[in-house]
């Protein structure tokens, strides 16, 4: 099969079926239309094989759905709704099996976070996945890094170090169904708590590099503020250590900066575990149970 | 330099500067306002090193430019106007002259034709470009590869076979700036063409993989029809062969399909040559001066 069949039998009128597309997979780019009322949320993200994921050890429809929820969690963040999908993917040999499954996985979490595949383009290559992702929110509710405020409570969705003990143990040899590789394996974009959160929150992020990285980033963003941990109180992903929480970990949660009283009037609606893990100070730096946290480096970093 | 710290310097803020752009590079997305009353044109595409460009031999400035322009071809195609860009760039390592040169030759072509870079990401890898465009048209302006009819004029505009010639003029050692490599390495995205004709034009593609290819690909998509061409009249790039022209070449060019009333109507509005090569026929099947071309393989495919 040659790159045009594989796209015609893998890829073409894949995902949620949208009203809203107007032309899909086939001709020299996507036509969608956008919402009235609404600005457009655009995102990106690349999966190279051996740098992101093991590719000997991780399956393609693991492999697939991952491609498009990193993506989703970049969405999730900005409280907005995805709709569109573009996947461009560059792999070294075009296996019926493989593209098969892979497809499968991405069009599964596609279909249920009603998104359509609309476009993309296939190339022979080392393995690279890059999705980029539109969404849509309304101009008012669009969730930054930026606004966090002194006396914020700090919360995150789910729990962290799934991503780093995940891979750990996938390493080890343990299946991908298995509870200590699930988190890494088939992260869930936090899609419903990022909209609701929209309404309320200060600010949030994907922590998509470790906690206390984007923490930091965050706070930069929010205009040089810091934060005040409790170690006690990070919720830990099955098989995940303190330190998997804290340094660099996949784990596609949200960080959120908000009002302590909004955070209570939200948690049990946001469709995931809500964890208090600390508050924004006026005082720069992050501090873990008093302690201060090393400033560099606090998450992964390609490039060093 | 880390991630972060490149993307700082090499890549926020670069493009053109634009009013619908609230949010650009640093947040977990970009946020942009859409134009009321247009669809929104969705494109990616993707160079891989040694599959769609020579690394050795082609200049970080010039790639950077096509990792664009390859993109912007295909929203011209679609008779859009270019807005918002994503680059997801994987390279080795994180050589500054090497970023400064591909950011510079990224931007400027983004600036020429009011593209504001609002996003992307940056991996270690082996070097590979996603670039994601996004475009806006009015929505009975929409120009497809499906609507050709029999009896259309066949027109392209620019010159043909320039990509295959270039390429094998820059492995033979010419230097980039050289007329045989210039339009292998700088293509003219035909973005003022593409808006012009897209009122005039039954279909159109984007000549990417040989014009016999695409010319097929643009045959089927409306429905079966054929076409009679004359290979006197295909005009030939510099130091291109009509094998060059007719083949797998990265040329870049619209193929366009109208009304020979309309074709002659535009010309010398479109910003470019403009050069008829035959017509639409209800008899399948492509014709050169007369005699069937052999239907497969008839442009560039990937896995074959």
């Amino acid at each position: 099969m040659d790159e045009f069949a594989v796209i015609e039998r893998f890829f073409r009128g894949r995902g949620a079926p949208r009203t809203d597309v107007r032309l899909g997979v086939g001709d020299d780019a996507a036509v969608v239309e956008p919402a009235p009322g609404t600005v457009l949320v655009l995102t990106t993200d690349t999966l190279v094989a051996g740098r992101h994921f093991p590719p000997a050890e991780f399956p393609p429809d693991a492999l697939g759905r991952r491609a498009l929820a990193v993506n989703l969690s970049d969405i999730a963040a900005m409280g907005a709704e995805p709709a569109w999908a573009l996947l461009s993917l560059t792999l070294p040999e075009a296996d019926e099996t493989w593209l098969g499954a892979f497809a499968d996985g991405f069009a599964s979490l596609a279909e249920t976070m009603g998104v359509a595949l609309v476009g993309g383009n296939l190339s022979a290559g080392p393995l690279t996945i890059c999705v980029t992702v539109a969404g849509q929110v309304e101009p008012g509710l669009v969730l930054t890094r930026s606004g966090a405020r002194e006396g914020d409570a700090l919360y995150v969705t789910g729990r962290l170090g799934g991503g780093a003990a995940g891979l750990r143990a996938l390493r080890a040899g343990q299946p991908v169904e298995s509870p200590q590789v699930r988190g890494y394996a088939f992260p869930q974009p936090r899609l419903k708590a990022g909209r609701r959160l929209a309404q309320h929150a200060h600010a949030a992020i994907d922590v998509s590099d470790g906690l206390l990285g984007d923490l930091s980033k965050l706070l930069a963003a929010s205009g040089g503020l810091g934060a005040d941990l409790s170690a006690a109180v990070i919720p830990l992903a099955p098989g995940a250590g303190p330190e998997d929480a804290l340094g660099p970990s996949d784990d596609y949660e949200l960080l959120v900066s908000l009002p302590q009283g909004a955070a209570e009037e939200v948690a049990g609606t946001l469709g995931c575990e809500w964890h208090r893990i600390g508050n924004v100070s006026a005082v720069p730096g992050i501090r873990l149970d008093g302690e201060a946290v090393a400033a560099e480096p606090l998450g992964y970093r390609h490039f060093q």
